[in-house]
């Protein structure tokens, strides 16, 4: 899954990765009230007018970009109707072609580990057959467990040719407050980083490893650091617009190759509508605003790729 | 609900978590069989095993304890019919009196938590009504995105009176891999211990925290010093019977108030009539099985509660 990540990477030339992370106050209120109209102003209705909303923002960018990465907490948190709507959306991205990151950021000690492995990029042994649950292409992981916590993972990633990004620094404001601290004279991300280079090794595609990391775009410093350390490992890279993150901040996530970073963004592509830069495209015109803020992303990261 | 808990562990003597960890293994074959034949031996018969399952030892153990740990993964690896299961698991228990401590250590940026303490500890607005997704009474929390991540959960905490437990240091073999790496002169879980305590102070029940932290059985040395940083918090503590620890092991987990620590067991209780302690209950009386364990956990931890 790393070689056709890659691939769809060079094809598109578009190192970018669509956050699907639909908050209900980024959805126009047409789709909404009509989604509340049919099924309700309950989770049954939140989760349609989530999934409509994310279908035309696919429709509208599916041809352009190698990849998208929903963010399960925001359907998680309409309980069932919402996870529903997860899969769904999940499900659609690949018939449309995409590579679907599910970002998830699970971890647990060992059998747990592998229970989610199972749910997410692998599958369960009913009574002699095999049965997929959520069905990612990836999933992020969290390393606090350290290596017995993360092995169920990429046992099922080398099994399945899937993979997984690990968190390595995040791009929220308090991530130092443990990932920066000093352990032998390194931060501790850098511990990570290592680890990840290390478990990598096993789980090799053709150019890169089926094990990346997560370095948020708001510590492009860290990121060159990390990016050294961790050569052959993918860097999914949150923090990119409404964060703070820039393209040209990105140079130092990206290989000589031109390759090695995949960059997020999600509320300013979805929610592009509620910019004043894109204000003329109207709720109405979400999808299409979704779309210019692709081209013009893809544009912005131009100065981060160089070749 | 902290004084809730403390309140049921006073009343039951039992400062005991069951953990509903189910994995298909566990459940007697005339349970599995019963549910395949009547649904398929597929993701729903299996949701539905589970189910039937965690049923009878629900109402089995019920009137001994305090509380259940259902461990959201093995739920989550059969898809939405497995959710669905969660969440009745999660409504039955409390219709039987028991807390509930969702096992699902999230834990992301501030924005992502919030979702998440959402969907399990709080609820969604949606067209003016509060829905609540999980429902769970407390969670479970991964520290390593610092206190941004966090807040959202406490903030919830706070406003619904539930709770949850940070992990400091987790039961299994590799946790001290990044958990126990010196910084300044001290291991990380100390400074996540620090923080714990620091974070709870803001969200007090009558005597402890509404937050908590996860520090396992397997580390009783380190539990001490952990007690000692928050002795406002509760402490959960994974890793008894079938990871290794043992009750004479846990004394220093409790304070001198003779609480301060719940102690789980999932596969020790859950699994019983698979021990050979227990084989004479037989796949049939599994959940009579799992009363005796709970009996004989009881009256191991009487060992570690000095009064």
């Amino acid at each position: 899954m790393i070689n056709k990540l890659v691939e769809k990477i060079k094809k598109t030339e578009a190192p970018i990765v669509v956050g699907l992370d639909p908050m209900l106050g980024y959805i126009p209120e047409q789709i909404t009230e009509a989604a509340y109209k049919e099924y309700g102003a309950n989770p049954d209705g939140a989760a349609e007018a989530v999934w409509r909303y994310n279908k035309g923002i696919v429709d509208a960018v599916c041809d352009l970009i190698p990849a998208v990465k929903p963010q399960i907490a925001m359907y998680e948190q309409f309980g069932i109707p919402g996870l529903v709507t997860f899969k769904k959306t999940v499900d659609y991205c690949k018939e449309k072609g995409l590579i679907v990151i599910g970002d998830i950021k699970r971890g647990d000690i060992g059998s747990t580990s592998a229970a989610y492995a199972a749910g997410h990029i692998g599958g369960v042994d009913i009574g002699g057959n095999y049965f997929r649950g959520f069905d990612e292409d990836f999933i992020t992981v969290n390393p606090y467990f350290g290596t017995d916590g993360i092995k169920p993972f990429a046992d099922v990633c080398k099994e399945e040719k899937r993979g997984m990004f690990i968190l390595v620094k995040t791009s929220n404001p308090s991530s130092g407050e443990f990932q920066d601290r000093l352990i032998e004279g390194k931060p501790l991300y850098e511990h990570v980083a290592s680890k990840v280079a290390e478990w990598g090794k096993d789980v090799m595609g053709e150019d890169y490893s089926y094990i990346g990391a997560v370095v948020g775009a708001t510590y492009p410093e860290m990121g060159k650091v990390i990016r050294e350390i961790m050569p052959k490992a993918y860097i999914l890279v949150p923090g990119y617009g409404a964060q703070g993150g820039k393209g040209k901040d990105l140079v130092h996530f990206f290989n000589k190759d031109g390759l090695g970073a995949i960059v997020n963004s999600s509320r300013g592509i979805i929610a592009a509508y509620k910019q004043d830069k894109y204000s003329e495209f109207g709720p109405e015109g979400y999808a299409d605003a979704a779309r210019q803020a692709v081209v013009d992303m893809k544009d912005d990261l131009k100065q981060a790729v160089v070749k």
